[in-house]
């Protein structure tokens, strides 16, 4: 989780969030208005056109708690303060937890699902922000 | 204190709350304004109102520290940026830290005393939310 | 780097900020535009000049990765959200990232060179909080 935060906030590193994703991963943020993307095509799809949007992001995780573990699958929720700023100036934090369902793999754990739910009341400026996304 | 967070930030686990405690425990806010309760039943009623009064938490828990260890007795601190929104619709966040004093039981570690402080001066909203508690 | 958070919202603790560097340490902030030292002796300079300005600070840590590792030297990187409140009353919270090389030494591991850079635009209110330093 951490790597993948590393990776949204270097703003360019599309490599580096296909390398937390299974090949085939569900990448979904449907739970917090935002798109559901499939396998590394629809990763860097998306990402591509949120770098394409932001010149800052800080994504902030704690309150790391492993939900479920058994043999070669996990099931992993961190808290996440997310801050942006997109290039019009518009300025976004959201409060929330993300959700990886990881799986063992010969390189290591990939997350084969990725979800993300609100704490704090939506920000209506997200909205803004990722309007075409 | 991840596990105390999760059920605060439920609003709704009062038997989540109380797993985290010894049936004895001390439930001491007063350094922040609120109350001292003792207990789980002491526990359960700050949370009932607490719970009643909120419609959003998020408990965000850092910089772990385990400031004593001996036997089946530790002090852990941590740090907290916490945020609620009132059903009434006050948003507070505070900002402080966590003191936790725990004993090792049959099951688990459980906290026997747990005191908080302010880091960045009190808001005058946590007052007006939580006048009655 | 918790301890050294610690160090710097304890407001006062000029002694535990030395213990986490190396004698011969590089402090350097000249990152985000405050000022580079180096030693023990710099760092005291640095902190009895801050300790002088600031009523509150709260330090956040959070997504700790280790960069490099090898034998007795290794790299760390964490986030950082920074609060502080001067006695004059200007508030600022900086959002950044704090760099670590430490060393193995016979009183454990230290830090040896210290930079930070911000992921989100710096405040103005910083460089008048600091604006002697």
């Amino acid at each position: 989780m951490v790597a993948y935060c590393t990776a949204v906030d270097s703003l360019h590193d599309l490599d580096g969030l296909c390398d937390v994703f299974t090949p085939d991963a569900t990448f979904d943020l449907s739970g917090i208005g935002l798109p559901r993307k499939l396998g590394h095509a629809g990763i860097r799809e998306f990402f591509t056109a949120v770098f394409a949007d932001m010149s800052h992001h800080a994504h902030y995780l704690t309150n790391f708690a492993l939900t479920a573990y058994e043999g070669d699958r996990a099931s992993a929720r961190a808290y996440i303060i997310g801050m942006g700023r997109s290039k019009a100036g518009n300025e976004v934090t959201v409060n929330g937890r993300y959700y990886f369902d990881v799986v063992r793999t010969a390189a290591g754990w990939k997350a084969s699902r990725y979800t993300m739910d609100f704490m704090m009341p939506l920000p209506g400026s997200l909205a803004v922000i990722h309007a075409d996304r």
